[in-house]
This record gives structure tokens, sequence and C-alpha cells, in this order.
């Protein structure tokens, strides 16, 4: 067990990181994290002070993250801002009334439809311009575009490195009211997708301005250029700024995952994993469909929400515990140690499962 | 050490509650915090649940918080909306157009400032009620009032039960859409005024809708009354829903103050340390003035914050850790195990500092 090399105070203290830092915290955060720098920043005026306090502009100026139909982030005011994927995450919650463009919806298998998907990510990129024109007509600038490299909870949709890097394009920084880029690793960072950050694949020209990770890395944080850090203290601050025991565990994953070379595993399973379900949607084709993923963060739909939920439940009696995402979709996240071995023993309940859905 | 009677598993492991709570969860939660109930509910309409996703009305309302100036609660975009004590928390973000109230200003000491304070609070309460009307008309109506039972980060600021109850009264839940009482005791609870929560000093009619905790008490959350649970799953969630490393050490805080009766101490010490306060104040008229508490939750304003920084520094020296609040305050906030002993090593160190200054 790694974690047993750390203190146990590790777990039992937690110093409040932004005043009283540990001794050997920046080597912890550097072990596990990258760390960033410092940007140079114009003064704060008095006028932006005293109606920062207020919340009025100029101080607290009104601005607007655009984000996707279908995403998800969080259940904080900002985060529900960006997130429109389930009702039963927002109802009730007054929320910023922020630009929302259409995530693409491509069809598969991508093969046989890549005009139309290159069309349909054309027709996206073109709305985020036309709503950042929107939204700057009428006094709220975009200050923000916020992306899941896969939509996680919105049912597992995925675009190509074309729209990614269209987006990229689109956000240009310039200066510090520019629109930033901000890439949400939290459900698909971590390996899964066979890199260790799923936006990896899309190689941009630039890095994104922000990423952001939590869950699978233990500790929730984001990583930023070094353009987007305020020269002022406090700023970007809360009493824990992170927990050491998290970090710790953090360091021991991030071990793990390169002493046994977990994401070359990763690429040599996925192909199984995907092949199986692209068989099995041969098989039951009036049933599942649109076999897709990145690495083993793979996905599949179902005809309807009850035939997935159902199938979740019949696979749970056989011990093999399933997720669902958006309206319909069956998603598999296994753990970076699924051998293709697992796979089969997965693929044969599947199977059955299917076979009785379908009688 | 307490936290070794719990499997180290538990430190480890990392339980997506929500879904797969342990089986001893519940038990723990008991142990340490309370449980709370249902709510009978209206069924949510079409209408609600797909302009929920938009985050339009009629399912994400227009509603607002009304909060105080001078307070804090934290940096989301929805804490921001009711955080009014530094510039540098908000600066540059958008945050909602919210209703904020003024905090009653009393004067010290209070026994000679009797008629006065009652009036400021009274015109407080007023404003509350003024800015709750304004803000329902303009369409955008008060769902909830937040408050600090002592404003920490925003100075120390203290009003009397008088105050407080007046704010229950103004906030009576009326179905779903009332307006609720939210007690903030992130800062204020766990001990340090001598009840184990600050808001219990008020000895409210009927208890606050919401009282929402954090820091000492080691993991973040909320008790609410059953009316504000809702019915459906997954309405008020995310992935974790509190981390039973951290229950497992409130467990054994919330034992030693019992077991230890740290409460009772307090009640002995904070008259030790206020009468202290007040000797200092005596002592040092130009230089510091206010000397206020409750428990050991004290505080005292110093004529100028350069003044007050410079005491925190020298205090440091010596050995004291000190923080400040407000704009010339300084906080104590002694362990619920400091005894008389330790208030008098500490007003020898603070004389000799305060007279230094002086000269």
């Amino acid at each position: 067990m790694y974690v047993t090399v750390f203190e146990p105070s590790t777990f039992v203290n937690r110093p409040a990181l932004g005043i009283y830092p540990p001794a050997d915290w920046v080597g912890r955060l550097q072990a596990a994290l990258l760390s960033t720098e410092r940007r140079d920043d114009t003064p704060v005026t008095p006028e932006e002070m005293s109606s920062s306090k207020e919340g009025q502009p100029l101080g607290c100026p009104n601005l607007a993250v655009l984000s996707f139909n279908n995403s998800f982030y969080d259940r904080t005011v900002g985060c529900l801002g960006i997130t429109h994927s389930k009702y039963i995450h927002k109802l009730d919650f007054p929320v910023p009334d922020w630009p929302v463009a259409r995530f693409p919806a491509l069809k598969y298998p991508l093969e046989d439809h890549v005009r139309e998907n290159q069309e349909e990510e054309r027709r996206c990129l073109t709305m985020v311009e036309e709503l950042i024109d929107a939204w700057n007509r009428k006094g709220m600038p975009v200050a923000a575009v916020a992306v899941e490299p896969i939509q996680g909870e919105g049912g597992d949709n995925m675009a190509s490195r074309d729209f990614f890097q269209g987006l990229r394009d689109i956000t240009p920084l310039w200066r510090w009211r520019g629109i930033g880029l901000l890439v949400d690793e939290v459900q698909n960072g971590c390996g899964a997708t066979g890199l260790f950050w799923a936006h990896e694949h899309f190689r941009f020209s630039d890095t994104p301005y922000v990423v952001t990770f939590s869950k699978k890395m233990l500790t929730g944080g984001f990583f930023s250029k070094e353009s987007f850090v305020p020269k002022d203290a406090f700023r970007v601050f809360n009493s824990w700024v992170g927990d050491p025991s998290k970090a710790a565990l953090l360091e021991a994953v991030v071990k793990v995952i390169k002493g046994d070379n977990l994401l070359d595993r990763v690429k040599v399973t996925d192909q199984h994993l995907l092949n199986g379900l692209k068989q099995m949607q041969g098989k039951y084709p009036g049933l599942i469909s649109n076999a897709r993923g990145l690495g083993t963060h793979c996905a599949i739909d179902f005809k309807d929400a009850a035939s997935r939920d159902k199938t979740i439940a019949k696979l749970r009696e056989r011990g093999v515990h399933m997720g669902a995402c958006g309206a319909a979709t069956l998603r598999l996240r296994p753990a970076l140690i699924l051998e293709n071995k697992h796979v089969d023993i997965f693929m044969e309940s599947f199977d059955r499962v299917l076979a009785n859905m379908n009688s």
C-alpha cells in the first residue's frame, strides 16, 4: 500500500495551505501536479475595488461563459450556468443567462458519415461564433468557452480533433478580457482514453487556457496558462487550497499508472473492448447502436432508457456494475487495469443479458 | 490518537457515497451529524424540466438571496453573490445582482449605547424588509436571507439576539417559494462561542431553515429543515456527497469536545479573555478599542490597519499566531483547550507588543 510511506499526520492534520503551507508542500505538489506562475497585470483602480464589494461593474463585470447543450460541470451556481444535461441538476436554482451552443451530434459509424459529420461540426462552430457576437452586443461579453473533450454525463458525446481545434482558434486570448478556452477533464482525464488527459488527443496548436480535473485525480483543481494567474495574492484562494492527504494519494496513483505502464495497457485493451461492443451491436441491431469510445472510455446507445436501465440492473445481478449517461446511453468506465481477459468476461455477461432483453 | 480506530481504507478509498454508500455510512453520519428527512413536494411539470436545462424560468426562476454588507461566504459564483467584505474576493467575477442590507454597526461598550444600538438594529431590519419588497417588485423575489451569527471575515461584527430573532420573524417559510433563513456557521460554529453553534445564543423561536458549516467541522455541509429536503433523488447531490475520512475525524473531534467538556472550559476562559482585552484597551486607549466577543471568539479593533498588521507581525516574532479581519480588527480564535493560564501568557505578550507600538 503506497499510502503507508506518508506520515499519519498527513491524513489527520489539515493545514490551511494558503497561510501556513508545510515545508514539503511545494515538493508534494510538484510530484503530483505541475506548477504555474504569475501573470503581469494592470493595477486595480479604487472604482473597481468599491464596485467589487457591491458586486457591480466595473469591479464585477457582466461576463458570460459559453457552454454546450448536454454539458455537465457541477452543482454550484456558476457551474450550473454551463450545465445543460438534465433538469434534475438545475430545477429551482437561479442561474446566469449565458449562451449555449450545440455540441456536435455525430453519426456512427464515423467512416460512413464523414462529410455529414464535418458539416455538423462546422455548423456548431458557426453557432459558437454567432453566440459570442450576440452576447457581446447585449453587453455581456463571453469571457470563456467551456467544453468537455467527451461529454460524459450528457451521453458520451464525442467530436473530432477538427472541432476542438476550431474552438481553440475561436478563443484567442487577447489581453486579460479575451476569451479563454476551458477544457474540463473531470470525467475524461487520468488515463481512460489512453492518454493521461483526453484533450491530448486533439493535439491543440496551443494548450487550452484552463484545464479542470477532479474525481479520479483524487483532488479537485485546475491547470492554467501562466497569463491566467493574477499577480495579487488572495484573488484565487481559499482557506485550504487543496488537501495534502489527497495529494499524497494522487502521488501514489500517478506512480502506479507510470510504473505499471497502465496507459500502454489501455492502448491494447481499448480495441478489443470497442470491437466487442461493435460485435454486440451487429448481433442486436434493434436494441443497441453507436458503439464509440476513446481508449476504454466507451459507450453504446440503447433504443430507449427503459431497456438501458433494465440492462444495467440485469448486469448488476451478474456482478457487473455499469453506469448510465445521456438519454439512453450505457457508459463503460473500466479501471485502467482492465485486460483483454476481463473484456471477454464482460462481453459474455453483456451478450447473455442482451439476448434475454430481446426475447 | 482517535483516528487509529478506523480502518486505513477509510482514508484511501473514497466511495461515491450517493451511488455506493458503505454499509456503515448512515451510522457514521449519525454519530457525527444529524440526519434530515424528505419533504412533500409538488410534481415537476414538463415545462419546468425543459426550461431547467436551458437555465430559464420557470425551471430556473429569477430568485435572489439577500445578504449583508461585510459578509463572507465563499468563492464560487453564488457565494460571491452574498459576499461583500473585500474587493479581492470578487474582482473580475460576474456575480448575481442580489440585494445587500446593512449589518448593524454596534457601538461599544454595549452597556453605554443600549438605545442607539437598538435603533441601529431596527434600521437594519427595516432595510431588509424594504429590500425584499424592492426585489419582489423587480421580478426577482428573495428566496433566502443569509447571515453569519458573527461576521468573521468582515470584522467580527456582532448583533443582538433581538436582531437575529427579528430576521427570523421576517423570513417565514410559506410553501416552497417562501423565504428561508440561512445561518452560516463556517467560522463561528464548533464551540468557540461557548455553545456548539453560535446561533444557539439567539434562542430562535424556531430553528433556521439551513445551517451551513465547514472548517473546524472538518467536512463541509449543511443541516436543513425537513421541509427543505426535495423528495426527488439527485436534486441535491454530487458524486462524493462528503468524505468518510473527514467524518471519521469529525467523530473524534466531537468525542473530545464532549468527553473533555471543552465547552464548559470555554465558558470559564472567555470572561478572563474578554476582561484581559478590556484591560488592554483601557491601558492603550488611542490604539485599540471595541473589545468584544462571544465565548473565546473575540476581537478588538485597532486605530488603523497598519498598527494592527504590525502588532500581528510582532506577536508572531514572540510565537503568538494571530489573524486579521475587517478593516482594522485583530481576531482571536484560540483552540477550545485554551485555559486561563494560556490567556495570561498571551496577555503578557500582547501588552509588551502594544507598549512598543505606542512608543
